[in-house]
């Protein structure tokens, strides 16, 4: 009994394992802001990229091998830099850095700049988190609508701190993996939090054309983001009235509507292929 | 009415603009497969890169600047190599290759290699036809279930112009993606062609740990897909039988039954962060 109310005790005790990444590195103030917050409701472990990776999406590293190192970058937080992409990161965490210790949530982030809508699809901040996702670790991936190096984290710190110790005590229903932004500290007070869908939207590219020194032409990808739903259920209006954007996020990636509509292609006459 | 007649005949006669990519490189055997057969449906232009890039995901170069290069790789067909990932190459491949001309279909692969189940998230393939269908055009990833450099894409290549020829003339319905996955040569005839669903897996990790000249550690990337979906609907249960696979995907992440479970963290007290 006494052996058992100490097991009992000892398991209300132990503080939850956050594992804690980004894509713009080890370095950026963003993941400092987030650091912060984990270190409140737990224990906390950093595996974050050595140089900035964004637009990096779910990338991962086959032909290379990568390097992981233990750094002094939080004050009393095990940090590590790894030169791979952010889900390369999450991968050397579970394996290498935490010797597949079981982790209670993984938090991305806090990317300097929006991950809403089609972004989702580039960002190395949400493709980390979708990692961690797939292996059934509650995820969070947390964005800040500000591209700038100096960006005011201060603003939204505690509705980060709030979101994670939502996500520590309670399931997402069906999915493990949440994609936050958040509007940037200039646009005003933030309202408050909004559960969305991802809006239908798309980049309009430019590319900038230039010669390079030898006088080869070079084109380097510029544009725009196009939001074209006008649906006010979607994270981007959720955004622009001043509120969070969650969107429960899924890496089941089938269209099951069109299920029905493609078994046409199904009943194609196979003996005509055989021989 | 004879300027109508001709413009009528013209329209019919056009041939449809097929774009093909892939993530194995220009020089890819399966992109050779892939060419011969579009080509008997419509104009092809290949944009490709330039040197292998899989497990590249949806990963694009911000950072970089891009190459974008004519080369005669294919007898009678335009082709770019470009130094990018597969999405640049989309992107590259629209505003400058085809300088904004409307593609009827995109093509990618034919991967050596599966992008079934999970894998979709980490494929280059599949992240060239996702981008393209970002942008309202009909496309399609093709991958055989053989790595090696030298896989057997005779078996396939009626299939392949079949679907294609599909894809030319019908919509998806609410898509406009297909994750298309072909059993080996090596595992007997293809049986035909099933509509699925994307199999639930996931890779356990394992990474190859060494040593580098100068004594510093690495760690490569290793692993096993595992598959934990009993389903008979699903990409791995098709191609386990003999058949061809083919998933209606998507690119909006939602998942909209957890839009409700969430509205929990949606009621949270506001005042209590603003202060």
């Amino acid at each position: 009994m006494f052996l058992f109310t100490c097991l009992i005790n000892n398991e209300l005790m132990k503080r939850p394992l956050i594992l804690v990444t980004n894509d713009d590195g080890i370095l950026a103030p963003g993941i400092r802001a987030l650091v912060e917050m984990a270190t409140q409701l737990g224990e906390v472990v950093v595996v974050a990229p050595d140089s900035p990776q964004s637009g990096k999406g779910h990338a991962i590293s086959i032909h290379d091998p990568l390097r992981l190192k233990k750094v002094k970058v939080f004050t009393g937080v095990e940090a590590w830099e790894c030169s791979g992409t952010p889900v390369d990161c999450v991968k050397l965490a579970k394996h290498v850095a935490l010797k597949d210790r079981p982790i209670d949530l993984c938090v991305s982030g806090i990317n300097h700049g929006s991950n809403a809508s089609i972004n989702i699809l580039y960002s190395g901040t949400m493709s980390a988190a979708m990692e961690a996702s797939v292996e059934g670790i509650r995820s969070i991936g947390f964005s800040l609508l500000d591209f700038s190096f100096d960006a005011d984290f201060e603003p939204c710190k505690p509705w980060v701190r709030h979101m994670m110790k939502y996500a520590l005590e309670h399931e997402f229903g069906e999915t493990k993996l949440l994609n936050v932004n958040i509007p940037k500290a200039a646009s005003g007070p933030i309202k408050g939090i909004r559960i969305c869908r991802q809006s239908k939207g798309y980049w309009r590219e430019k590319f900038i054309e230039g010669r390079d020194p030898s006088g080869q032409p070079y084109y380097w990808l510029a544009g725009e983001f196009v939001n074209n739903d006008p649906g006010d259920d979607t994270d981007i209006h959720a955004l622009k009235t001043g509120y969070i954007s969650v969107v429960p996020s899924m890496h089941d990636l089938t269209c099951y509507p069109s299920i029905e509509t493609m078994r046409r292609l199904e009943s194609s006459d196979t003996k005509k292929f055989q021989e």
